[in-house]
């Protein structure tokens, strides 16, 4: 009888799997690597945002990290295996041949970044972001309504267009895309191939302009308005998407050698990390489930007939089942959390660095320390204000142009000051988030945090629960969208019903709530406008 | 027969002496020392921008470096010193009691930061500015109005008044105020009461808002107007001003001997250190001679007839023989200049200063470092672009509410990208300064630097001339205010019978000149526009 499940996640640096007891929830092993490309800083050119992965450091780690976890957790355990399901980063998608197969992985495109992943956070497709959004409100339909309105340089098309016309070697080569999340599970499944590919409801609904409104993906020739090379894709990409209680197939024997298990483990449908992670926090209408990281992910879950035919302006995107199935998955974020942390980090490290290089250790320190005196700020006195744009912002309406502000410095700011009004920022950011989901009539009624940075800084959750004047709850789990992915892999093997039903027999609950304190929610309602206020010269400034 | 000259220049942090030979202007020795109290941060809170000053680091620090430069140039020397002249920062004053003793001086006062020196720098009066402004808008004339007709928080009236207003024991005591530069001369020649103290032109009437006009200082009704305790101080302020070519005594017995001199030697009337210096730059019309320090203090002299009636709106005066005797001194400057750098400094070295504690000999190389790689950067490649306004705005249109802003931020933004940023932002400062000039008719052909930052920055000066799209040329006395003091003290003591002819004898020219690079022009023509548009933000928001 199989009652194991592992759930893997793709995250920005690195993958991690965590091997679970589906009957309750309990972790067995875990294990995490980091893509050794990527560390090496390869593919990447950071000044003009572009940010590519090589699938060979999914491949690696792959490998690595379900072998670790089924070695860790012993070979009876790895018998009874049942399924195994994957969330990443999205919209991270690669060009792909006829096989299905990322270019990157064919002969003459091994160094060529264009043939890789592009990450979530490549920004290299600006313009032909603002394209899609100048066509889309052109054409008798918005094919970007039900993604917010505003199509992002973040997303799919933008990024298929931009390298399309940037590299004829892959214009010429390309025959379809696919998703990370996808080509991860079809990989160990032997289902790559266009005819067979199982394509994420998640990933399609809310990057790639899929709904069934238009029976799939946008029409040929609204395709054809954007670059006559795109209309060929629309065939190459079933109109069928699928949610994360389905399987995708069994592992292939290849793969089951190459992973320690064996062909009988199903293989769950992927979907992205942040909706993974609302299931593991156990997400529920009305609560604001938000994955805080390098930057956010930002999940709700509402009945369809909360929503009827609104159509959710500025979020990046409204999809039937995206999450779980029987509800619309709203989902929204912020372009930079962590990322804004750990950029002013590396400003103020920079002297270390240059002046005492043998002690690079200590710029892990930097973080906590400004955290330290930072809190000891009292709300409203410090005068640096500053918005949280440094990568762009997703949500509310997207826009990627952006830069990030700091205003009301002195000969007196400090660092902590400047942290201090950073953390603000991020907060600022959320709020303008929760009021946009509230002014399109969603209720949100609290709020709860997964991942890092919700677990280790008091600073940033209070700072967060006062400004959002909303009480949140910090998820348990350290793993969180793996767990969430551990949860979808229970469903698809059969273990449990339905993702509700996992949800109930291995969630881990919450460690701690952040409950707003009322001064500080009131000096922040007033810095809130002035953030706004900020916001909107910087914008209008363009 | 006596040749020699000392120059003595009170700067923000140290008091420095130079003995020069008034024939050729030879420097025969120099002395420096910090203010004692000052450097312990005694009386000052950053926070809240209170500078005060304790008399007795004027005194300790006179005594010492007047002794030193006498005993560095030998006994045959000293009996050949002729006169001394004082520059010092400004406006600088302090209230006294009938003695034209500086309160803190006297019994109960000894510790009462209101009770000394407010630093030129001190923005506690910030209110009394604003209601000096609205008052003098509102009156039959307007008194501000040969001081750019903007009254600033760093001016002696608004001082005087926030601290008469604050404190009460200050407001029963204060008979009259002096400013630092003309206590330092009224001191040491014995002449420190009422009747008998002379006051400096430049101080009087660049600050004072002294002017014939109106016979002196503005008229009792109108002080009253301000605040009823002000009036009684215009009967005790004289109404005569003196130029910095004119003698205010002879040292008396007593500093003769605490200075190592005899009582021949003559005290010429003071001035403030950036007109001092521009005598000591060579000063002539159509040239900007900046003293670029901390802060910079701009001086252009012009012949009354190309003034003529006209008000120059939005600098800090105009003043007939505030420089040179003969010429309209006008005067602006910037609020933060090399501050700005050494802020910055401060942020990023915090990491250094907390971690490695024991290496903070190390923070003097940072901006040394920051400069070189920020050079390293092509012009108009990096997309930061900040204010200059971290410790207010000085010049053009007075504005101390005014705080600094960074915008343009992205994760790329690293250390010496912001540090170039804000070079330009100084620069495009210095340019919104030059604007003014051109705009009020005041022709600027040519710049003259003085100072540290212009010596040893060839980022700075060469952005400058850049931005500015003006040679520059860069003076080669070390000394430079205190080089002009020892001028005006040649004149004074009757050596030389004009600051010009001194100026001829004593002047060491210049060691250097940056000249324009056109493409970079082009570039901060554009740049310069967007400055102005984030500062009109910053100006508007507040």
């Amino acid at each position: 009888m199989r009652k194991y499940v592992i759930g893997i996640d793709y995250g920005t640096d690195s993958a991690r799997a965590v091997l679970v007891d589906a009957t309750d929830g309990q972790e067995i092993a875990t294990s995490v690597m980091n893509y050794p490309r990527w560390a090496q800083g390869l593919y990447c050119d950071a000044h003009n945002n572009r940010y590519r992965q090589h699938p060979l450091d999914y491949v690696e780690t792959l490998e690595h990290i379900v072998r670790e976890v089924v070695a860790k957790a012993g070979p009876e355990v790895a018998g009874q295996v049942a399924g195994i399901s994957f969330d990443t980063t999205g919209c991270t998608p690669v060009f792909t041949d006829a096989e299905g197969t990322p270019l990157a992985l064919t002969p003459g495109f091994e160094e060529n970044p264009n043939a890789m992943f592009v990450l979530w956070k490549d920004h290299t497709a600006v313009e032909e972001a603002a394209e899609i959004n100048r066509k889309a409100r052109a054409w008798h339909t918005d094919y970007t309504k039900y993604e917010g309105g505003i199509y992002s340089s973040e997303w799919v098309w933008a990024k298929a267009m931009h390298i399309l016309r940037e590299d004829d070697d892959v214009r010429r080569t390309a025959v379809s895309w696919v998703e990370h999340c996808d080509w991860m599970a079809a990989l160990i499944t032997g289902t790559t191939a266009l005819d067979r590919l199982v394509r994420s409801r998640c990933a399609a609904g809310h990057k790639a302009m899929w709904h069934p409104d238009w029976g799939g993906i946008p029409p040929e020739e609204f395709l054809a308005e954007l670059d006559p090379a795109l209309p060929p894709f629309r065939a190459r990409l079933s109109a069928e998407t699928y949610t994360a209680d389905r399987a995708v197939g069994t592992l292939t024997p290849e793969w089951a050698a190459r992973l320690g298990l064996d062909t009988g483990v199903v293989v769950g449908v992927s979907a992205f990390d942040c909706h993974m992670g609302a299931i593991a926090g156990e997400i529920t209408p009305g609560v604001l489930v938000r994955a805080i990281g390098t930057s956010t992910c930002d999940i709700m879950i509402a009945p369809p007939e909360e929503i009827g035919d609104r159509v959710i302006a500025g979020i990046c995107g409204q999809v039937d089942g995206s999450v779980i199935p029987g509800y619309i998955g709203l989902e929204a974020g912020q372009s930079g959390f962590g990322d804004i942390y750990a950029w002013f980090r590396n400003v103020v490290a920079w002297p270390l660095r240059k002046l005492v290089p043998d002690r690079n250790d200590l710029t892990s320190q930097i973080i906590p320390l400004l955290s330290e005196e930072a809190a000891a700020i009292p709300v409203g006195v410090s005068p640096v204000l500053a918005t949280d744009w440094m990568n762009g912002r997703r949500t509310p309406d997207a826009n990627q142009n952006l830069t990030g502000t700091i205003t009301g410095l002195t000969l007196a700011s400090s660092a902590p000051m400047i942290f201090r009004a950073l953390v603000e920022a991020t907060a600022y950011g959320s709020r303008a988030i929760m009021e946009r989901f509230r002014r399109e009539g969603v209720a949100i009624t609290g709020v709860t945090a997964l991942g890092g940075v919700a677990k280790k800084s008091p600073l940033v959750m209070q700072t967060m629960a006062d400004v959002l004047n909303l009480p949140i709850k910090v998820a348990r789990t350290n793993e969180t969208c793996a767990t969430g992915a551990a949860m979808c892999a229970s469903v698809a093997a059969g273990i449990h019903p339905t993702i509700e039903t996992a949800q109930k027999a291995m969630g881990q609950g919450f460690e701690k709530t952040y409950t707003p304190i009322p001064a500080n929610v009131e000096v922040y309602d007033r810095l809130y406008a002035e953030y706004l206020r900020l916001g909107k010269f910087t914008e209008e400034g363009l």
